[in-house]
């Protein structure tokens, strides 16, 4: 178990590009990759030559040697996958610096790009997937005869147990969205840039499904994003200051399912991520207080709460008064996804996020949290998942 | 580029496990998954719950997630897929060398399992994929109009080259098989055990796709195979001996596409399977001559003779020469696929003869080979693509 530190301090997020974040991107889910790598690469002023290593998720429909073809990165001496959807976004960074340390590749692309709302929206969940009786496929017998066919299915059955078991109201998940579309409303690259909620406007959105209404539920995008993974030696001599990789690591729990571990005894938890943020305090020797400002994963409103415990900052069903009076927006204790998250800015399945934290780190985000030593990044939840602490370089 | 060795001769092999192989298992993918599992584990005497790692093919139909619940692994710390096909199979322990060697995890399981036999068989190309206009779809518009559908009509393309580019004939190929047949004749869990093959019953066997024949086809087989790494410290403590992870290496070349590279320059060679034993030997500081025996990945004979060119035992187009003479057959100079290979033990997408490298260094193959020092096993040819060296702990 990655409680050693091998890892740490030793590689660093060199540079971040991405496309714009909309709803019709108009151009292919290649076209959107191969922007995304050429501005991440010119953002930190490496050519694409310099690139011998690539890393996406599973569910990326775009190889990297297609990308590397159109955008001239030539050879690879290291590719692979993550997987389990947005539970990926930390662990393409995991990969990328264990490609570093091991000297496996020198510069590593992590990527991820698609037309999620003008292609294929997951909204819809899985109700079309082909009935070939894979493994994976055959997951879902167990819950798609009930109607448990989408995302907010799944994650409503979490949130229902949650707010009995701790006494949460939905009012504690608009808080969430209500901090998220604040921040996205004063950054010019989120979609809803200049259009923040109200806490009465989330209460009066309809129900996806009971207890998460619209405003719970992430956008759908179309979209882009890369991040450039190098040697913190080399990252100091690029364009931009290094977000130093302080901890990464990956997770998966006892009786993991994907998206549908409710025969666990409880399910108002996440017990991967406690497991992800026990290898991240234990071998980096930060703690939550050592955290200025977070990206917290937010597909759903509902797990932020949750990700907030299972890291630590406070305890079991104690979210809901962390998260109270500002305390996750701008000038609180822990401003929690100053770009305005996947519900404000776009939902590009974590990684935007991380590009964040990347900014937080540099000091160049348009909400910007001042002295920034260290940012917690999260990855998907409900799913195996990953997180990363960035910091600035001491 | 990997020329450093942050990674040689820290983690080993530690223990093998597999299936039968047979063309209808009778039973599900995943059950031939965790048998495998189970069996590797049993090998080296660890339990399911040390296992914190595992790795597989982005093609494999098994999520790690489900197996771990399968046989009680319980909680994973790094998991991960690699992409293209049989170019996988040294990735897969490329990818658990990093894990282990940068404390990501302590033991990591590789595997593959699937019905490919009595399943989806792979051999019937990708005209049954959706049409789904993916980047990776995409790529095969150039090729399907033109009746190029499947693996063998793909694979026909570089050898009718390569034997114009050298005078390479269908012999030299059936001595490929010959030499997988002869050895599998006396490997008791190949499928074609006590079936040996000679050149003439090669040349009688029918086209596949001109110049392939039948007998220059590998199997399609249904079983599964599962191969566990640790540090070579842990290694050492367990039931046998390490298998020394001497060097590991991954490599995708410019222009490179998935088993359709037909518009580099030169096509007969396999520049990835270059790059990828540039890496090996310059890390490792071995030589071609400090390999006693090696299993090269034989999804197609013709192949065979390409990548002993690549991995440098010879020029190019000297293959032929090479393999006269039963150079490759046991008592040889270099015996190649001594368990008989994809042709004549099974085709469990390259994973199998990681397993067989395993027992050479051992010393305990079928078909041992004496005074192994150092064995190389490929991967799959056309894509991007891996190799290992394994040796006998020093």
């Amino acid at each position: 178990m990655s409680e050693s530190n091998l890892l740490n301090d030793r590689t660093a997020i060199a540079g971040i590009g991405a496309t714009e974040f909309s709803k019709e991107s108009g151009r292919t889910e290649l076209q959107l990759a191969c922007e995304s790598v050429v501005n991440a690469l010119d953002d930190c002023g490496l050519a694409p030559s310099d690139v011998d290593g690539m890393v996406t998720f599973t569910m990326d429909n775009n190889p990297e040697i297609e990308i590397a073809r159109s955008v001239g990165i030539g050879e690879l001496s290291y590719f692979a996958r993550v997987p389990h959807g947005g539970g990926a976004c930390c662990g393409t960074i995991h990969q990328a610096a264990m490609a570093v340390a091991t000297g496996a590749a020198d510069v590593v692309v992590a990527y991820r790009a698609f037309n999620e709302r003008s292609g294929r929206r997951y909204g819809s969940g899985v109700q079309d997937r082909s009935t070939i009786p894979t493994t994976e496929n055959a997951q879902y017998q167990w819950y798609s005869p009930f109607g448990l066919l989408t995302p907010a299915s799944w994650v409503a059955m979490y949130a229902q147990r949650y707010m009995h078991e701790y006494g949460v109201t939905t009012e504690d998940f608009g808080r969430v969205a209500v901090a998220d579309r604040k921040h996205a409303a004063t950054n010019p690259n989120a979609f809803f840039y200049g259009k923040p909620i109200t806490l009465e406007d989330h209460q009066a959105s309809r129900w996806i499904v009971e207890p998460l209404r619209l405003l719970d539920c992430c956008q759908e995008s179309d979209g882009g994003q890369a991040l450039i993974v190098t040697s913190v030696e080399r990252a100091r001599d690029l364009k931009q200051k290094p977000a130093v990789i302080r901890a990464v690591g990956q997770g998966a729990e006892d009786d993991q399912e994907s998206m549908t571990s409710f025969y666990r005894p409880q399910i108002a938890c996440l017990p991967e991520m406690e497991l992800v943020a026990r290898q991240l305090w234990n071998s980096s020797g930060l703690t939550p207080d050592d955290i200025q400002t977070a990206v917290i994963y937010d597909a759903f409103s509902m797990f932020v709460l949750v990700a907030i415990e299972a890291h630590g900052f406070c305890g079991p069903g104690e979210a809901k008064d962390f998260i109270r009076d500002g305390n996750i927006e701008m000038g609180g204790g822990l401003p929690v996804n100053t770009h305005g998250g996947q519900l404000g800015e776009a939902y590009i399945h974590g990684m935007n996020g991380i590009a964040e934290a990347v900014r937080q780190v540099r000091g160049t985000a348009v909400n910007q949290v001042s002295n920034v030593q260290n940012v917690l990044a999260t990855a998907g939840t409900g799913v195996p998942t990953s997180s990363v602490i960035v910091g600035v370089d001491r």
